[in-house]
């Protein structure tokens, strides 16, 4: 992968939220040193990127999406990542895990891909957390249906597998190729890290839409517009210089390093992805008492880096648009390192948009501690012993 | 990668045709044997397939084609393969090939891919023809703009640089990923072939188009469908055996060993695809006089690998296809090894279509000489002196 080096960075105490960089072409090649332009991109060998994904889980979350896209989805992951699936689709009147498992075993048999599947709500899982006293992934003893609920649990079984990246990829994407570029991007961004503490956001290029019979690419995603925006009016109210710098407030795809991803606090809801940002400032940012010393002498990383492919996935329709926009913005507003100024242009889109009342604020998203915070030893013996879901297929 | 073997093989004389091939994995990983079901399963390791791409060249065919998607095509490209673009765009009243020299220039600063630019319709390209006496593609002393006499032009400047491999990718593709797979898809055909005669060609899982403001995923195009079943009662009235092996009849994307590239007859028009299939029978199929008694010893190989990724490209709407099948068909009914009964479901497909009259025969396609019959040299030197167009970059 050749790709451009990040043209600026935004440091905010220790975290350096690195430029979007674009990548310049998906594959290249034997050499390692392609081209004349050696000073001015990152070329990332085939060598690194399988050297990093032997060190990496992929997550795809996966709530009753169509099995042709699942498939799809698993044969662009390289083989080298270990997969792991965490579904939270139905199970009755037909009980779709049943067939998503049966679904994953007959493409894996010719493949044998290291896969790990389970359902979210599992009531095994819920009662090791419940053990655990990890109450901040239950609602009535049982772990909740959202998006960052699950991605504590792949954390959770990506950190018990010994893996130390992790990579979040959503189930409903049309192409294989796409989702080998986000893993390879990953990767990309991991051997560009100096720090052990990294994360790295895939930005669209292109986000079709079909309009009028015909496909229109759009530069930016509905949601993600007002959410970059709100985010860098928050980082120069404390740097004091206008940016631009983020690009990916609501990146669903993205991936953590596993000592990073540890540490972080997940908002459940729609907030996720913004939320991780928010929290990275707010714990590593320099604003607030610092929370881990040794990650401080570190830095964290930030990458952002723009796909070649277009981002093509299935339209869930214009229903979650509005709820998604206010958990976004309530996880920016609601934040101890929100200064006034970034509140008010927040308060005066939401009225705007008349999600908001006058003086009313959005709300606050419900937090998920760290999985570092759990005793992860006695949560696997729990796992192993009493789940009815957890199934391991391949290698 | 890792893909399916082939589970049945058409024999007629030396030729090998193979049935469809699935791609199970884009991206087999590190291990050369990662899979379990090794014994069912063809996997093509990263080396392997950075082997074939450095003897490769591809060829993109461009007409007036969007420049975003010539550099997203470009970026999917591997950057150890040569890239041979013959542009037959518009010179005015925009000069659309300076527009387009213009835009590779400026892509290829940074990635340095060794890339090779000609216009089709350049006089020094005419005047090597003529010069040569080669006039199966000329037209009043000037190369017609057709694709096939694109194809020629660049499996010429192909030999020129001693490629062994040339693969064709259309330039209206909207997924770079799309075509990253094609190439490694020639590469595994490559690596797979027992010939050093060998062809291979793409075939769509999925060509989706806009109905209703939704995408649908058919299975096949809609002009493939009629020729490949007519290449399948071409074959069947041979062999005695009714076969539905051709599933690639009109594959645009595809690719020949130099070798094979070097004997092949192309056929004017839009019947080029279909007719490579009915050549390779005309001259290997052991129903006529062979022509090369070296390939009658060795055979020859036509993979057909069906890719993960759908092919999502520019609708050109629906003008071209009654020409299309005319084109198509016409090359096969028009061949001596067309028996009669195959010539008689042709007919009747077409008068069902109001495309001939009772008795009405479709028309005989024009025919390229192979390339084989030029003297290179001569040809290479004239270019080289009185080309107007050839530019060479990277590398």
């Amino acid at each position: 992968m050749i790709l451009e080096l990040p043209r600026k960075t935004e440091h905010l105490g220790a975290v350096r939220i690195h430029e979007v960089q674009r990548v310049y072409e998906l594959d290249s090649g034997a050499s390692k040193f392609p081209t004349k332009a050696k000073e001015a991109v990152a070329t990332i060998s085939n060598d690194e990127i399988e050297r990093i994904n032997q060190k990496m889980a992929i997550v795809v979350p996966i709530k009753d999406e169509r099995l042709n896209l699942l498939e799809g989805v698993l044969s662009g992951i390289p083989h080298d990542c270990q997969v792991i699936i965490v579904s939270n689709s139905a199970r009755s009147p037909v009980d779709r895990f049943q067939t998503e498992k049966q679904s994953i075993k007959e493409f894996n048999h010719f493949v044998d891909d290291k896969i790990l599947l389970v359902h979210q709500q599992d009531p095994g899982i819920s009662k090791a957390f419940r053990d655990a006293g990890f109450d901040s992934v239950l609602e009535s003893g049982t772990v909740r249906g959202g998006k960052a609920e699950g991605m504590l649990v792949a954390t959770l079984l990506g950190k018990m597998l010994g893996k130390e990246y992790l990579g979040f990829i959503d189930a409903d994407n049309y192409i294989p190729g796409a989702v080998h570029e986000y893993v390879e991007i990953f990767a990309a961004g991991f051997t560009l890290a100096e720090s052990p503490y990294s994360m790295v956001r895939v930005s669209w290029t292109h986000k079709p839409k079909i309009e009028d019979d015909r496909l229109f690419f759009p530069k930016w995603g509905r949601v993600s517009e007002v959410t970059n925006q709100c985010l860098n009016r928050l980082i120069e109210s404390h740097t004091g210089f206008g940016t631009e710098i983020i690009k990916t407030g609501n990146a669903g795809e993205h991936a953590l390093s596993m000592a990073l991803a540890d540490l972080l606090f997940y908002a459940s809801g729609f907030a996720v992805e913004t939320y991780e940002i928010v929290n990275i400032l707010e714990q590593f940012g320099g604003l607030l008492p610092p929370t881990h010393p040794e990650v401080m002498s570190s830095g964290v990383d930030i990458f952002q880096i723009e796909t070649r492919n277009p981002h093509l996935h299935e339209d869930k329709g214009e229903g979650h648009i509005d709820e998604m926009l206010l958990s976004s913005l309530g996880a920016i507003y609601n934040s101890p390192i929100c200064s006034e100024k970034a509140k008010n242009n927040i308060a005066s889109i939401l009225a705007g948009r008349g999600l908001a009342k006058e003086g009313q604020e959005p709300p606050s998203p419900t937090k998920i501690e760290p999985a570092a915070t759990l005793d992860l030893p006695r949560f696997v013996e729990t796992i192993r012993r009493e789940s009815q879901t957890l199934s391991e297929f391949g290698g």
